[in-house]
Formats: structure tokens, sequence, C-alpha cells
């Protein structure tokens, strides 16, 4: 405040002297969106929100912070990433790390067994940003999920099929969505010796494969995880697997594996899963992959992440002689993910009441960042308003006819603008039209006022002509709908 | 985490005991939509957002945290509702209590000197809620500023048509547009005899007239921000003053009020904002109200304020004796402000260059509240979702063909559900179609598959049809048109 008043002050003195105290900028790793970004985010949200509902989903939304005790315990090693909110008296608050959390204490807060609906919203991760490759702080998640006792694999084939549409009608290149399973995780740690009390640390290093190298993941089980070598070398056979169903039938076959009751629920499910897949003809875009592991605690079943090709999610082997332009390609990779977390929600129940639960999440930034890069680089102009028609004064001191004439257009539900000028030069308005693509100039002149009438010039073809106030609506209705189809 | 590793031992060991450790709750003053509520807040925000766009306006979005240091001194009395991010090394975070500043930060750190915008998101105050009143710590703001050097009015006006445009098309009864200035404020207090250094508190004061009796606020004037009782008096006479412009004429001639410059640039503004709301046929909802004064510090010219009428924003002078009635009455009031702010932008500038604005904030939480009592009394249902046809199993074992119907109809882009068991009753499919509203049932049966062919049902009149699967996209899209026309 006493900033405030000295700028006070300063103003009242006439002072125009620097008063900037501090750095102009957005919080590290947030930035803000222009309209131009605002018209390509929006075409994003169209097309994802249009899938959703294309699969009958409803909406919801909750808060932007929870109780923090809500959120603790989900995460596993990420938890040091939430966002705190200081402790101004009252309640303990975090910011959502994520939209599934939430999702999961709405369902156990108004004892919903059966939902599908759709989030899409903001959330917070203190990660270090990386944002030119589209990893940000603050960034939005498109969440679609299916909670309900249902049979198998029908909610889950959905949620692939439905990373398929969108990645497709998207449009932003050739994709793969890699499907693993927790079960057939879990069933071949224990096949190849891993304690029991390491499952989850050792799943989070395999979910490090599609950043680094096996050796460095190896490495991190051996000696920063405590696990045997031989173990750890075990596991390294089992990742190499990726493929189909011919693939899951050779590891039906396995000696290890099929010992393990968990590793056949997952290859079973699995098989399932990608006959449903070729159903729905989206079996080119699938592959099943041992070395998908994702990173939080919760999943309990199928789990699937979505990468685009050429923005490879795979490091090359260190022996194979990496060159400068992978670091390039890796530079955007996974962009959806999701899986089966069917004990999430009974953590929220009194008395662990479960409902299975599978869903998607789809990562904007990372789209969002092609499809900026591409628009820029294809030099089109984006329109970042819908205006329809721009009242030109062709004259001065016709401000009031202006106004009127803006009146009676606006409530017909014609969107216009004019200029905030009281006598704006007639070049400068023209000019307003081409800079902005407003199809439609309807100018008034002293002439016009006496005959009743106004004259229309097309911006585009600079055709003008007389059309009476009568008509005026209805011919500027007629011209745009001309417009649109030329 | 330690409590997460409790509950999967206890999951582990088949545990079913209570395992909830704290209140399911969302945290004080936000809560959750549900699909119904989100129908409806769509509803809404349609109606917004298409006037903005019928006025012209690009969009923008900021972060939902700023630079602490950006918030401060920005909000006079308020600014201690201000919610702060915990320091977790890095820099200091405060939620954004509204849109303006950060569209002030945005503007100077971009050096664009001409804009028009809107912006919708949520902003934070750790307010005292009143959430059956629709006063939330989490709340939307819809905002629509203009800024750049134009003439007197010409963008102010568009401001208060756009508010009248908003509160006329959601048709939640009838309401008033107060307006104000804040010169004429200001040279009326100068008129007054109240010292420089107490025109803001007094003004704070003034602000309260619309919550509290007149008796209340003299008496914060005078005990306690120290006011002389004659003075305090002066002022209770003026903020009587409200009507058109033929009060602002009688004003012009006050003895006191016309010494003030301030004062009487404040009323020839006003005058002439009157006369554009005039042109732009909405004079009959805007009043001039000298008691008006808004609490923000950032205000340099005109302020207003839209109420609705039934919801009575003014109290009842003590003395005409207020019943219970009057309480319940006050529920709802003030459903957006905004005003003039030149010198915001201007305080983030590094030479203090200022870039001049007007804008308007529509309140959501408060309109939404009434529709959403509004839509419980009519106890109309509220369709959630948009789905068109729900693929049925008249028999078992015909999932495989039910999967394949339903990726045939999503690629064609109609909006299609089925159920996720793999044999559900014929029964439940069609209850399910009748309690979501689900328009058409295309059934699926052992003769059907070997016709090629399915039965088509309008769930409606329960008319069945043979329809080809060749002909089944088109004769779904006749029957949605002839459907949605009857």
């Amino acid at each position: 405040e006493e900033v405030a008043k000295l700028l006070d002050l300063k103003a009242k003195l006439g002072d125009d002297g620097p008063s900037k105290k501090f750095v102009l900028k957005c919080p590290k790793g947030t930035r803000d969106y222009n309209p131009q970004q605002m018209s390509i985010r929006e075409g994003v949200f169209n097309t994802i929100i249009s899938c959703f509902k294309r699969h009958g989903a409803e909406t919801i939304d909750t808060p932007v912070f929870e109780l923090k005790e809500i959120l603790t315990g989900k995460y596993g090693e990420d938890s040091k990433l939430i966002y705190d909110l200081q402790d101004q008296g009252g309640e303990l608050l975090s910011l959502r790390y994520d939209l599934t959390v939430p999702f999961a204490r709405y369902l156990a807060m108004n004892k919903i067994t059966t939902i599908k609906r759709y989030h899409i919203a903001k959330v917070y991760r203190r990660d270090n940003p990386a944002m030119t490759r589209g990893r940000f702080r603050e960034f939005y998640q498109c969440d679609f999920d299916i909670a309900g006792q249902f049979d198998a694999m029908l909610p889950d084939a959905e949620c692939v099929k439905i990373v398929a549409e969108i990645l497709t009608q998207l449009d932003i290149g050739e994709f793969k969505i890699r499907v693993n399973h927790r079960k057939l995780l879990d069933g071949m740690f224990s096949a190849c010796g891993v304690p029991d009390d390491k499952f989850r640390s050792i799943c989070s290093a395999v979910d490090k494969l599609d950043k680094t190298f096996w050796e460095d993941v190896r490495a991190e089980m051996v000696d920063e995880k405590g696990l045997s070598p031989e173990a750890a070398d075990r596991i390294g056979h089992f990742v190499k697997f990726s493929g189909g169903i011919s693939t899951l039938e050779e590891l039906l076959k396995d000696e290890g594996l099929s010992k393990s009751k968990l590793a056949v629920e997952g290859l079973e499910e699995l098989k399932l899963l990608l006959t449903y897949c070729d159903l729905y003809k989206i079996s080119d875009k699938v592959v099943f992959d041992l070395s998908l592991a994702r990173g939080l605690d919760y999943y309990t079943g199928v789990i699937y992440e979505a990468c685009l090709q050429g923005y490879a999610n795979k490091p090359v082997s260190a022996s194979s002689g990496g060159s400068g332009e992978e670091e390039e390609s890796v530079s955007v990779g996974s962009v959806a993910g999701g899986g089966r977390y069917d004990g999430l929600v009974g953590m929220f129940d009194a008395k662990g009441k479960k409902v299975p639960c599978v869903g998607v999440s789809i990562g904007i930034e990372r789209i969002f960042a092609i499809m900026e890069q591409r628009a820029m680089a294809s030099n089109t102009k984006i329109r970042t308003t819908d205006t329809e028609v721009y009242v030109v004064s062709a004259q001065k001191h016709l401000v009031e006819h202006r106004l009127k004439l803006c009146q009676e257009l606006w409530d017909a539900d014609i969107k216009t603008e004019q200029s905030y000028k009281k006598n704006p030069k007639a070049l400068d308005q023209f000019q307003y039209c081409e800079t902005n693509g407003i199809p439609i100039a309807v100018i008034l002149g002293q002439s016009e006022i006496e005959n009743n009438c106004v004259t229309m010039r097309n911006t585009n073809t600079r055709a003008e002509r007389k059309v009476s106030r009568e008509d005026l609506i209805e011919e500027i209705r007629k011209e745009l709908i001309s417009i649109k189809s030329s």
C-alpha cells in the first residue's frame, strides 16, 4: 500500500520518472495466452470436448485447491511437487496436482458409483519447467473417466479409442498408444525376484525408461534401490517385449510369467483389450509395451500412454551413437496417458468401499506447442475476433447516428464494431476492417442519412452498394452467407 | 505418504475396516459443480461470451497466481483477503484477486496500448463466505475491458450497454445499472470539506451504503475516520441524489459543487454517458446515483454497478421500520460492476506510461444461484449429455457386433453410447435411454445381424422400424432432424 500511495503522489506531482519497483513477468513455469494463442487453444478444446461428448460424457468442476490431506499419499515420489498455500489461519490447502484425485474425492463425497464425466481444468506441479518443450508448472489437463462396476476392458478400450480419435482429429502427425498392465508388471517383478516391498520403487525406475537409457535405470535399481543385479537383468530381458496379441501369447508361455497369477491375469486382459481395439479399428495405433510403467501410485490395471512419432519417446541406446539431432526429436513425446485405478475412491470412503475407475488425461500444452509452431511456420493470419460488420463514419459529427446504428445491429445479434473516436478518419476505419478481417463495412455519410440508407462495402472485393435502412439487417445476413460460401 | 502405505497394507491384509482419516469436504467457501449445475453454468457462459464477441472482443488468459508484489497496493482495505502461496523456495506468489490487475500487468509487460478483450476465469478472496447468497472464496469473473486512448464516454457507454444486453438476455428479472464518477465523488468530498488525505477512506465508507444504513456509515466517518460531523452531514445531503440528466443539471448548478473543477468534469462526463445510453436504448435501465462508490482503489472515472430488483440493494432506513422480509430480499444484489481505471497500467510501466482503460466484470455466481433455484423450482429435467444414439443388444453374445457398430457411428460423428456390460439386459438398456433422454435406440439382434440391418427405435414414441446397415447413418441423421423439429 505504501508503494501505491507513493505512486499516487508521484502521479499528482507530474513526476514521470521510473516508477517500476520490480521485474514484470509471469511466475516461473507459467505464461499468458495472447489472443492468437487463445484461438488455437479454443480449436484444440473444441475437438477434445466434441469427442468426449460424442462418447456421452457429462462434465463436472471442482475447486482449484483441495484440503492438503486429500492429496497426501496419492502421488508417490512426485508428492514433493505439490504447491501448498500459506497457512493464513484456517484450513491447510494445496493446489490440485491432477484431476483424478479430486474426481475420486467427488465420487466418495457424493456416494456416486457410476458416472462418465470429463473435466478440463488447470493443474499445478512445482516441476522443473521446460517451456519450449511444452512442460509448465501450470498446465491444462483434459480428463475423461468412466466409473462403475462393468465388464472387463469395455470401458478401458473406449478410453483408448477416445485418445486415438482425438489425436487423429487434431492431425498433428503419426502417433502410437503404448499399453501395459500394472498386474503384469507386478507379476513380472515377482517372477524376476523383486521383493514385494520394492515393487513400487522399481516400477518408478522402469517408468524412467522413456527418458533415460536402460544402463542408467539398471544402475538406479541396483545402486540406489538395492535390487540384486540378477533380478535387474531379468527385468532388462522383459522390458524389451513389445508388439501385439502374438507377443502377449508368447509371454503367456514364458515359464517364469505363467506361474504368476497376476501376470497371467494382466496378459489375458491385455489380449481382450487389443481384440476390442481391433473392433474399434485402431489396432494400427496401439502397441503393447512391457517397458511402460507410469509414475503414479494409484494405477491398478491397464495403463496407456500416447506418444507422437517423430518426437521420439525412446532414447537411442548409448552404444548406437547419439547425434545432436536426437535431443531435438525428444522435444514433445507423451501427449496423453491414463489407466485403471480401482482403489483410489475407496481411500476416501469411510468404509473403504471401492468404485472401479478407468480414465485418460490429454495433455494440451505439448499439442498446443506443435500447433502454434505450425501456425507460425505457415504464416497464415489467425482471426481473433468474429466481428462481422464495422460501422464507418464517412464524415465528422455523425457519432450519434453511428451509435444508433450499432444499437440496431447488436440487438439483431450482428457482431458489430465501431471506432471509439468521435470523428475518426475514413481511411483508418477501412484499414481497421482489412487488418482485422471484418468482412463488411457499413458506411454512414450525410447523404445516406438524408436518404435513410447506408452504403454496404465488401472489405475483400471493395464492391459497394446502397441499402435502405429497412432492409439492412436482412441484406447483411445475405451478404454474410454469400461471403462464407465463396 | 505414511497414511497411503498404511492404507496399502490394510488393503493387502484384506482389512475392510474404516480407512477414512479426515472429513471429506471442499475447502471453506468453495464447491463442486455437478453435471446439472455445469449445464446451467455453460448456458450462462454462452450468453455472456456471445455478447462479448458481438462487441468484437478478443480473449486472453493469465496464470491463476501472480508474483505477490504485482498485487500489492492495488486493492486498498481489501488486500488482507489475498491468498498467498507457501514459500517453498523460489518466488513469492499470490492467487489472483481479480482479472483487472493481471490484465494491466499483461498490457504493461507486452507494451500493448490498444486492445478490447474478455477474460473469463476464477478469482480468489479469503472473504467470509455466504454460499447460499452466491458469495464464495473461489468464484468466476467474466471481464470485458477496452484499453486505449479514445474519446470521452464512447468505450464507457459500450461497457454499460454490454451489462444491459447480458442481464436482459439472461432473463433473470428487472435490473438497474447505477452509475457515478470518481471525479465527482472527489469533487464532492472536497466541496464538503473532507481533507485530501481522507478521500479514499471516506470513499470506502460511502461504498458501504448499499449494505448498511447512513447512520452507521456516518458513525464510521466521524468516530473511526475522524471526519468532522459537519462534513459528514454535507456528504449525507449529496449521497441522496439519484436520477437522470436533470439531476446532473441540478447538481451542476449547486453552489458548492460548481466551484470544484473535478466535480464539474465528472458531472459533464456523466451527462454525455447518459446521452449515449439513450442512443443505445438502455436509459430505462441506467440511473445516476451519487451514493455509489465501489471499493477498489484503482478507479479514476466513471463507475457503475448493476443490481437485480427484488433483490434490493439499498437497505430501508431504520426509521421506516424494517421487517424480517428485507433481510431475505438483500440476498443477491449486485451482479456486475466496473469502471474506468486510467492509472493502473502505468503503475506497472518502467516510465509510468499510462494506458486508459475501462471495463466491466460480471459476477456469475449470484446469477447462477438464481438460475439454479429457478431450475429446481420448475422441476424440468436438465439433460447433462448430448447423446443421440444408444446401441442396444437384444440378445447375449453380441458385444463384438455392438463395438463394431459404435465404431461406425462415432466415426460418422454421431454421439453414441452403449452398455459397458458384456451381456446387458434389454430392459436396462431401454431404461437408460429414457432416463437420460437419448432420442434413438439402435437395436442389434441375431436376425438383424443375419439380415445386415438394425431396428431403429424412437425413445419417445417407441415407434420401431428396420433400417439397412448401409443407410443407417443417413437414416439416423434424418430421424434426429425430424425429432428436433417436432
